[in-house]
């Protein structure tokens, strides 16, 4: 017998995806066409050729995807999900009238731990129907959150509230940051769901509780995850009160590092700017409640060109009235051509990479999910181009980020698990999370709805 | 025998359609509940409640709504639908380098009546997707337009263009003029079709074809439709090549009165934003093109409080990159909101006026459409509320603007014919438009590009 060239026997995997085009977002602006991603134990193995990865693998899971691009799934860097069950209770109101006359007395009624249950059930429904895999939480009973994403398999990054007024979660100081830790402890090392450092927001936070926040997130490597800078206002109460801007207080304090993640920041100055990109401070731009609230335009393209970690969050939302990603990074986009004056500014590929990579970047997930890479973990969304309204396509970048729309995604694997299948969420009681919202509506709304059909 | 009361005997009438909610728009901010639209030969004849309408009419067509808001159809106010083949040709560019070195060559090589023809039968599919059921057009081949929307059943004011530069559709300003009339002859008094004459812009087109126009447009009675102060540079250069700013020189030439359709206008002065309320211009505000060519901010709370008649369009799809309306009146409601520093601006029923009513009244077409009205034409659209996105529920017309998105049209009819039915298009031959779209990506990319599955 004479020696023949043998094909190496096929590796055996859990799934392999081969789709049209595969968007890895590292390096940018690469677009992948007909290659495959082969997946084990939740992991990315290798992005390859399709016909090669056919030869290759032999997966125990195989997911055609001949219309598709596929993509990192999107970090939503900045939510408040559970107030999802007051989506549209108030609109058009001045910041303050909206928060005192609406949002707060509602709060102070419901909020609870089937509130946040449930508020947050209704929220991962969204977010997975859009392509959302990740997100960086910011409310009160994060225990509760954690819970709730671990459940569904949602990968999370939940803030621990620290803020100087009681609330149904905690009532002092003291309890904020105690409850703070045994959440923190509950989760160290767990898969999907980690934690951070939620103080609200300079002018709710008082600097000893800052420098205890310091000290904490130091021990414990911790993310900071605060809102800044959003109003003209709070940079005037800031100066009256403190004496200094925001950002140099919090400088003072030792916060402004690469642990922080800076929300909003719409009043931001250039040496300010420089100032975040030396130290490293991720910046979340959440461009649709920046503007429906009239707080102000970040300068999103000087933020980008100066280097700084630049990511993207939806709000809550009670303002905005979404988790639509796909609408967030084209209106931020769109948004940050008219405010640089510069129609090259933002360009499509940095607003893929802001809503994926540099989310998880500034979530400290950066070298675990945001990019479709091998040893990242599979956290992935496919989304069908074959539409009217992405027809014709001439480059698949610009067309999901000026085109698509979030009802385009089909299919939505976290850590390897599929979340979504054919536009069907996955082993997920929608209709009971459906009716618990009607309930919650019902009772925040005061009066009997009649049912809807 | 004793006389008895008898109920009359029921009406015979095309359609009923009864809705959860039906959403008149006139007057604004009205929701009525479980209200029926009874349609007679393409009018509405009644909005009453659903139970008094099913003993009072007998429909030869009857449908139940039972999870939806029932909307007068979307005006699209400002659209260059045959440039849709070019959708995502370029992006990210600044203006004249995308016009120079990518728009007009291209334009260049394809323009003619079968580009025409198939762009705007791919925008008509995408349009009714959305809900949108009349527009505004502005491009080359008016004729070829007019017969493409007259085909399809869909409401369309065909602008007749007008420019100093030859063209595949005309040499000459002579020429210009004499297809016009040709065009406009052809579709007077047409059911669906009418025309406006579309002076391109003040920068490319003479004194002496302007003064032409107003005498045109006032001895036929025709809206004008014209781009109007885009951009800075604009303005600049009107002040240098005729000493005035652009909305002078039109008032100097007869043109600043009820008839002119101003589109852009982000460079608008308070005094000019009085001159148009008191000469009863229309202005159309775009806002995704203007952010997306860095062109400046259209004051659109200020248009609207001054009482101007402010429309929505989408501008091309060259440009934007969709025919979204439900998208552009929600970035119309942000950003105004955002530009005038006030959350309470471009309130969530005026967005929706304004992508319906003020669109039809901006073209002329305000005593035939624009709200569900007795007396009106029946252009209707229905958007299922019945989606995870969309819950809870508390305000109707809040959930329209700032949470649903186009895939949750459900229906459409045009002149009482239904065009969309449970999503699907009616009568429309989708794969064989949809096929030539891709046909003339290959051409245009020069490439072949290996089919999408």
């Amino acid at each position: 017998m004479t020696d023949i060239a043998r094909a190496p026997t096929p590796q055996p995997i859990d799934l392999l995806l081969s789709a049209r085009w595969v968007v890895p977002v590292e390096p940018a602006e690469e677009v992948l066409e007909h290659h495959a991603v082969a997946v084990d134990a939740g992991l990315i193995v290798e992005v390859l050729p399709a016909a090669v990865a056919d030869a290759k693998y032999a997966p125990r899971e195989r997911v055609r995807l001949p219309d598709h691009a596929l993509l990192p799934g999107f970090v939503n860097a900045h939510t408040h999900n559970p107030m999802i069950l007051l989506r549209g209770l108030a609109d058009d109101l001045p910041l303050m009238t909206w928060l005192r006359e609406h949002v707060w007395p509602v709060e102070a009624r419901v909020m609870g731990p089937g509130f946040v249950r449930d508020g947050v059930e209704l929220a991962i429904a969204g977010m997975l129907r859009g392509g959302t895999t990740c997100c960086s939480e910011n409310y009160f009973f994060p225990d509760v959150q954690a819970q709730v994403y671990r459940q569904h398999g949602f990968r999370a990054l939940v803030g621990l509230p620290i803020v100087e007024f009681p609330s149904a979660w905690a009532q002092t100081r003291d309890e904020y940051f105690d409850r703070a830790l045994e959440v923190h402890d509950r989760y160290r090392g767990d898969a999907l769901v980690s934690t951070s450092f939620a103080p609200h927001a300079p002018y709710t936070v008082a600097d000893a509780a800052f420098e205890r926040i310091r000290t904490l997130a130091d021990q414990l490597d911790l993310p900071v995850h605060l809102h800044l800078m959003e109003t003209a206002q709070e940079v005037e109460d800031s100066k009256r009160e403190h004496g200094v801007r925001p950002l140099q207080r919090l400088q003072k304090l030792g916060l402004v590092n690469d642990r922080l993640i800076a929300v909003h920041m719409t009043q931001v100055t250039d040496s300010e700017i420089a100032t975040c990109a030396e130290a490293g401070v991720s910046v979340v731009h959440c461009p649709e409640s920046n503007l429906k609230l009239a707080s102000g335009f970040c300068p999103a393209e000087k933020i980008r060109r100066a280097g700084v970690n630049l990511a993207l969050g939806t709000d809550g939302c009670a303002s905005n009235n979404d988790l639509d990603m796909f609408g967030e990074l084209r209106t931020a986009a769109l948004l940050a051509k008219g405010v640089a004056g510069d129609a090259s500014a933002f360009a499509a590929a940095f607003a893929l990479q802001a809503a994926t990579l540099n989310g998880a970047r500034a979530l400290g997930l950066g070298e675990r999910i945001g990019s479709i890479t091998a040893g990242k973990r599979a956290d992935l969304a496919a989304v069908n181009l074959d539409a009217v309204e992405t027809r014709p396509l001439y480059n698949v970048i610009s067309q999901l980020v000026y085109a698509a729309s979030r009802r385009q995604v089909s299919d939505v694997w976290i850590d390897g698990k599929r979340k979504l299948a054919a536009g069907e969420l996955v082993d997920f009681d929608l209709a009971g999370v459906l009716d618990k919202a009607h309930r919650w509506r019902d009772r925040i709304a005061g009066t009997r709805c009649t049912p809807m059909s």
